[in-house]
């Protein structure tokens, strides 16, 4: 950390700062300079004390140098991480596809869904059982029965299962079921949550928040390291801006940042980042050439039908041509899709 | 709601859209224009079927025309909701005054804090026992010991408890104890936290998301109202920005925005609206200014030693100067701190 | 400045950086860490060189600690600016009403206006001669016909006249007519124009840009006294966010930390701000009661009938019972309105 | 448009507001519904109007339904605009390359970065000659020396230059030189210099606004089509978030949305929308996947020496390595750089 004290302040106040700062059991070390002086903090992890420091007289501003996080930081570990679902490596440097409805509906449409996914050679369903709605008049998601359906698909197809879960209530039954248990933008500082599933051995996909800053999404991916579960797929799926013409921003520049400062891998979510079908390719397309360790599509086999999230569901067909067009894509940096 | 067909849209495809919407069980209205047509649509609540319009062939956009919520829309009900804790009662025209530390630290320190704002005239006291921290390693709270020294400060004082609950497997020791419950704006879309608040009777202090919009927050407050719980308080604190000379951006201007269209009470926070102590008083005396029903406010008896928060805290000084300061403004919107 | 190597960096790429530093006529101080280095920067004035470090080897971010602005700085001149604009002396205290149309019509309604701002006591009037509007299509101002008529309510009622200047081609004409000429939101980083401005003798009220952080809004300040005029008025308007209740969301937040950071008078508008006359009233109380200098406010003979922004415009009645209102609020924070 | 009454709304409010649609010249078509009324208008362009509706008793709100352009628009010409520069088609399929620095600082750098672009096959080159800064007291450019030595790079090398025009004195000295004529971020809002480029000949490079939605975009170069002007090249070059790990957000999906809803072309900036160097080629490749017609990008012979914007930008073998990689990018979208 960095005190910055304002020009006005007297060599009493500095010397009660670095006399604070010693006490903190930190390092002071004074920086004189021509309109006012700053003093450098070592010897400190965290931001413990920070506040005591703002508050003293003569304090400009208290600045923060070193990075939050740790066990997710690349500073920590350099080679990235790679997560195996059934057989799928995620962060290994293939492209990983996701895809499937917003929700479960009913046997018939996932199992359909299902079927076609393996058919276009996809091997990781996404599928709805718990759902975070903002009405609550809306279908809130057949809960366990949905997650029935989602093995059912599962048996028939080989597919492995991504699906949401909503709370630490049901992270057993999900996490008995799925192989990897997806936490919304929603529940992203949703930190009972997040404790909880750091507890278990199936991987996590988190999305990030949408108001999180990087460090707010990596500080919440740490919880999950820090309580034993290493297995972090972070996730983008667009932020709250001004912009409308789109659901929500995708922020497409954050994948070479996390890539640059984390071993993590990381994908996209284009359905929820525009929320229109119509730009789903293109925006998957980017994320692919942005360096995306994957992407989670949101397909259904009759999108007008859908009891959510149809308007940026593509059906089967938009959903295989974009797949072809994504193949040179993904060769142009080096990935296979997988 | 209101299809927009765009300019190119054939007679076909605008018939199309009207028999789907009768397949909805809705009234479709065509309205002719010169360069496009529109169709109205009557009977409708919600927007089901909005995707499966807005995916056929012709249509532009579909633009939702009446508001999400109900229960707690003033169009259903025009008196305000009245919220009774321990006697004060909110939203019944004064400005009820919240105060207290951030996080419950000690028995000392709180029971310190809780004479001081009985001393003072403040009838309600916050202090966190469950805290959600950005970081892991950061101090988390007391937990149920912390509601332990809030129930032993209430005893002695009289304040009434404001203590966040973090998850659903605490609602009830933290409802046993508090007189309201608060749920913070990382929580305020954690749809079975709500589902679970709706179900028990103590008043729901609601915080803003740091991005929800109105529509947003009042659906959330809906989802309390719909299970039940009809007695929701809600608190701006403010929302996430580019602005970078506050923690938060304040927004004011919901307080009365909330007045036209809801009945339920509105207060604000100044703390974490701007991060800064030296700005809450001026954010204070604004707020009230704009009508909000109370404020609440983090104080803390050694603001440079607390272990959260601290730069945002006024010391008992502050607060009691701010306080004399917030009486003449009270009275010049014909209200009265309470 | 104060660069901040990252944690792998070696002993030779600290000592680069330093001898950079050196290079570029300045003093390192380097402070070495447990987990990293930061190397402190003392004798520089702005960012000059900050590129030419961040580049090198070894280096993870370069961290401003100055403020980049001097002569709008507090800590250059601590007493506050006052403004003396035909007698009415904006910053020295009081509450500064400037009232008028978005447009200037037509002669019949500014003088209309204009007699009734006297009768009620305000003494500058605002009103549009040269307007920016978004649409090519939509109204764009009388011009200097415009002008003429503001200069024509002047002669018949003394107000002062607060007009906006849209380029440099019209400086001298509204210069010469003008009391005090508006920068537009649109208008705050045109920086020839502000070059213009900062050469003749009116004051300027210097609306923040939509998207303008603090320090950016203080820079453009800053190019107005750098080059001559230190006459300048600041002007909160509402900032864009993903917030839609109102047009903007005015962020009353910056009306102390201006009063904090710098010694000119700071002046809100809510009819922006706001974009709703509905809410105008309880925002313009709220900015009164955060310290706002003045007010901005829209009102037209009859809104409806307004060529431009008639939504946010008061009418007689209302602006006079606001003016009513304000006065309880201006005293409760000992200041009166002029 | 469609003007919402409230639910409260009388049948006299509805036969009113009826009535004013009707003076207004409009047709009125009135859709009752079970909750309330809306009232649809057909027969209007624009927004004329709007106010006057919206401040009528018993309305709740008038929602727009037509795009506010319509020269920009796809509805107005289908095929897409192809703007010639020097011999390069831009917006015709393929990807169009425009390099250079932030600003031409002296001969010796401009030349060795013309031949260098020249021989790396870049057609188009950037460099600024008049600037726009955010402090007074940084480098503003070389001004009309700086045009000087932009023309004789152009004659030494053949590549068609790009620069940017700060205001409408210097239209005639900029268009006299430039190829292309840029309009900064901060300017996409200044309507007067707009207008003034409307009535060149020369194409224009309209950057977004940092704050700007896509629809005051199009409306920004509506002012130029509506002018005389239809030689316009979109560009977007990242907006303001709360967002920091990056400089700016950039938008990518802004592409695929321009695309289909105008015929202008679209190329990106992802100098500015990161800025930072090493995360310039992801994003470059994101862009061109997501369809941008060309690319902007900062190159400079010796980045850490710059006189602005060093950090963002790239050196020559960085920008080589970066132009290999492009290419099998933009075969697999189908399109070639050029």
């Amino acid at each position: 950390m960095l005190v910055v004290m304002n020009a006005q302040a007297t060599p009493e106040q500095i010397q009660a700062v670095e006399a604070r700062i010693r006490e903190l059991g930190y390092e002071p070390h004074p920086i004189p300079g021509p309109s006012r002086t700053a003093v450098g903090i070592t010897g400190n992890a965290g931001t413990e004390g920070r506040d005591s420091l703002r508050l003293m007289p003569g304090v400009e501003d208290v600045i923060r140098v070193t990075v939050p996080y740790k066990l997710v930081s690349r500073e920590t570990k350099q080679e990235p991480t790679v997560i195996d679902v059934n057989g799928v490596r995620i962060g290994e440097g293939g492209v990983t596809m996701i895809a499937g409805p917003c929700s479960v509906e009913n046997e018939e449409m996932i199992l359909e869904t299902a079927h076609f996914l393996r058919d276009v050679g996809v091997r990781l369903m996404r599928g709805g059982a718990y759902k975070p709605r903002t009405s609550p008049y809306a279908f809130q998601g057949l809960g366990i029965e949905g997650l029935r359906l989602l093995a059912k698909a599962r048996e028939e197809t080989g597919v492995g299962i991504v699906t949401e879960v909503l709370d630490v209530e049901t992270v057993d039954v999900v996490a008995d079921m799925a192989d990897v248990l997806q936490v919304g933008t929603r529940n992203m500082q949703n930190y009972s949550l997040l404790r909880r599933l750091s507890r278990i051995r199936k991987p996590i996909l988190l999305k990030r928040g949408m108001a999180a800053t990087l460090d707010e999404w990596l500080m919440a991916a740490e919880y999950l390291a820090a309580g034993g579960n290493r297995n972090v797929i972070l996730c983008e799926r667009g932020v709250r801006t001004f912009a409308d013409h789109t659901r929500n921003t995708l922020d497409l520049s954050v994948i070479p940042v996390v890539k640059h400062i984390s071993h993590l891998p990381v994908i996209a979510d284009p359905s929820h980042g525009t929320g229109k079908a119509d730009f789903v390719p293109a925006m998957s397309k980017a994320a692919v050439a942005a360096g995306a360790d994957g992407l989670i599509i949101e397909v259904h086999p009759q999108p007008a039908r859908a009891m959510s999230d149809g308007a940026q569901s593509l059906n089967f067909d938009a959903f295989r041509q974009m797949s072809d067009e994504l193949q040179p894509i993904a060769s142009a940096v080096n990935r296979r899709i997988n």
